[in-house]
């Protein structure tokens, strides 16, 4: 372990030069999601920017450009795989969101990479440009230590916020093949469970998503001339929805929770032994009190239950009309072993049942992905933690995530292997929204665990 | 009976002439509706054209600026009025619908008063300056012939199409009084019940309007992060709204019908004996069937009967949100005897009572007028029906309208006198929408209507 601690002292000489390196990254405006017109240049820039740090790690790197319209892929690879070596995969993603949520919100520059009180301030510093950057700094530090403990690779995608269409048709085209056998997939795309709480997430909740539009007549027509004689969408609409849970919020399509796979004691026993602060729950939410699924834990509802939310209500408009079309946008969060497949089908059936025979109703904007899993028992689980315990100095947490990254689940599937999913950022790090920040002291830290990470996965 | 055969013969002989000058009114662009940068120049033409016909009849006209923010209402009235005379006072509006319902569905220029076909094409050529016009030539007519036969005045609003609110204003500050005893006031703002089916309308529907919104979280959260531990706002809204009506279009809120003067048996023949044809209704909304209260015929349902309508839903993003808050618009229309007070107030009980309890729920963005009703049996109907006789050379119907004009049941509170509402347009004139139309014939014997009518109410 001679190298690892070179590593570790070589990250901990450099940590002001790391600081500087990825504020010129969060410099860089690759924003993905509302792109702008300059939008482009600057995810080039960004591309380019993660494209040289791969090629100083001595990988053979290269920008891929699916498709015209996509944003490149950064992939790098060892010129040749060592045999004597597994595969390790590392995913982040360069593009970051828009920052008009809304940009009056802000206090700072988005762009400026300001340091502040132990953060770095800026779109894109926690989500994932600081993540992504720590796994780089990482193996830089092992290379000039020795050589890379295994075989690396780099999947650096550009459109994570705004679907991940060209990785998706990457991995699909078979753009994961001759990495040879993947012992592991390490992504820090996850939050910490709370401050100097690291965690390895043990699972993330898949997802179904899809719009219902009720028809009605032709045009919108006036309230006054035909009240009363003719359906109105927005109110068949609500009547078929409000039939989508019960009184205690239990999701009351048929089946929908028949292929839940039932928690483990091991993992509820995990689980139930971490502590939640409910009152802070509500104090941040600025709600009175929090509520769910009868019989289980906040964290089971969060993490382990499947769950049916409306996102999205439109239809008609603030006068006296009575809508040509009522829409609503409808997503599931997934457990394992559901399959989105029969779920959606079982809720369109079930929300054409509660509307008058002949009601026109549409179904579209669909796309679903599958939760992930890591049995908490995998070999690799203990070196993980033994790796996120050397870079934190602290006892790292089992959990899981209640959101869903459905290229994980994709890469996964493709490779087979095992995702170790290392958050380094906060939930109250501000993603998406105004004044995100990245604490500079977890990039250290998130740092020296990749280290510990690559060298324990590089181990027989 | 002299002066009205003169008059008649005088309207005969110059159409050409009045719907020269009606193309003239109709050419400027006098939008109101969601207005533009040099609306409040058109406006202003649009009310001087009133104003100089006025002038033009003898009367003692002016434009009234009632708050500097609000459009200029024409008010025209004898010099002094005869106390041999009874009053009659003749409502129009000058201000016309915006063009943009889209602009790209008119076939032509909105303000070209092109004529086709015996129809006079453009924005407002029906509502509502065709109808208005037609009493300001009918009087210009019967002046030729001799005395105005009653105290003849012109309250002639800008503001129809956004509200009324100078005019409101104006009524609400006494600006009726002074005009003695009201014997009727005429109204031309409805529609016949068909094409060569010209009618005087006995009844329009009150209505009941206000916004009620569900709150939830400070800003919108994180489905996956949040889904299955708090309310969604969405969901909440849907539940509650579903609650409004029974599974056959019954309003359930306690105390809704309770108000409701039955239907006069009198006028149930009345309406009973119309002809309607459902198939028609059916192609032209783009529906496959009639539907609404049970017990009621159609005429019922659209004239006389209550309605609940949710006219706009909104709430949340098409993205992966537990939203912040929920809105709906909802509007009732509201018949004889029902006090549009208590009925908003039992709504807001009965949607307060679905929500669980400590939901922040607001209601807003009000407004509300009780219905207008005419007894058929009131001694100046067979009037009216013997105007509309002698101008269209038909027989004229009686009917109701289900759409709700507030400012005629203002004038009829203030003035306490009938309101004698006489349409000259159809339904399919395309008010509001794109190429809007006014059939010429109908602007013809609408004059010659009007010209009898106000002989009639001059009349001992």
């Amino acid at each position: 372990m001679v190298q690892l601690e070179e590593a570790l002292q070589g990250l901990d000489a450099r940590q002001r030069v790391c600081i500087d390196e990825l504020r010129e990254w969060v410099r860089i405006p690759s924003i993905s999601a509302g792109a702008q017109e300059d939008s482009a240049a600057a995810l080039g820039r960004a591309a380019d920017f993660a494209l040289a740090q791969c090629e100083g790690l001595g990988l053979s790197a290269q920008k891929v450009q699916v498709s015209p319209d996509t944003n490149p892929l950064v992939v790098a690879r060892p010129a040749s795989f060592s045999p004597q070596k597994p595969t390790v995969l590392i995913y982040g993603h360069y593009d970051v969101q828009g920052v008009d949520n809304p940009r009056s919100a802000w206090t700072c520059d988005p762009f400026g990479a300001e340091e502040k009180e132990g953060y770095l301030l800026g779109r894109g510093a926690s989500d994932n440009k600081g993540p992504c950057f720590a796994h780089l700094k990482a193996a830089q530090a092992l290379r000039q230590a020795g050589e890379l403990p295994v075989n690396l690779v780099f999947l650096i995608e550009g459109e994570e916020e705004c679907g991940s269409r060209a990785l998706s048709q990457y991995i699909a085209g078979g753009g994961l093949e001759g990495f040879g056998p993947v012992r592991a997939v390490v992504i820090s795309d996850t939050s910490m469970y709370g401050p100097d709480r690291p965690s390895l997430t043990l699972g993330l909740r898949g997802i179904l998503f899809f719009q219902v539009t009720v028809r009605g007549p032709r045009q919108d027509v006036h309230s006054g001339l035909f009240g009363g004689i003719i359906h109105n969408p927005n109110q068949l609409l609500v009547r078929a929805l409000a039939t989508l849970h019960d009184g205690e919020g239990r999701v009351r399509v048929p089946g929908f929770y028949d292929q839940v796979r039932p928690l483990s004691r091991r993992e509820k026993v995990i689980y139930d032994a971490l502590e939640v602060d409910e009152a802070a729950y509500c104090r941040n939410l600025g709600v009175q009190g929090l509520t769910g699924e009868p019989g289980y834990s906040v964290l089971e509802r969060r993490w382990t239950r499947p769950t049916l939310e409306i996102n999205h209500l439109s239809g008609g408009s603030p006068r006296t009309v009575i809508p040509a079309r009522a829409s609503a946008v409808i997503s599931c969060r997934l457990v394992p072993d559901q399959d989105p497949g029969p779920i959606e089908a079982a809720l369109q059936e079930y929300l054409r049942a509660q509307l008058p025979s002949g009601t026109e109703v549409e179904f579209g904007n669909r796309h679903s992905s599958p939760a992930y899993h890591l049995d908490p028992d995998h070999p690799l689980v203990p070196r993980a933690l033994q790796a996120i315990r050397t870079g934190f100095g602290l006892e790292p947490l089992l959990t899981r995530e209640g959101g869903s990254i459905p290229i994980v689940t994709q890469i996964h599937q493709r490779t087979g292997a095992p995702v170790l999913l290392v958050g380094l950022g906060q939930i109250t790090d501000n993603w998406h929204g105004p004044d995100e920040r990245f604490s500079l002291r977890d990039f250290h830290r998130g740092m020296r665990s990749s280290a510990a990470l690559l060298c324990a996965l590089g181990e027989a």
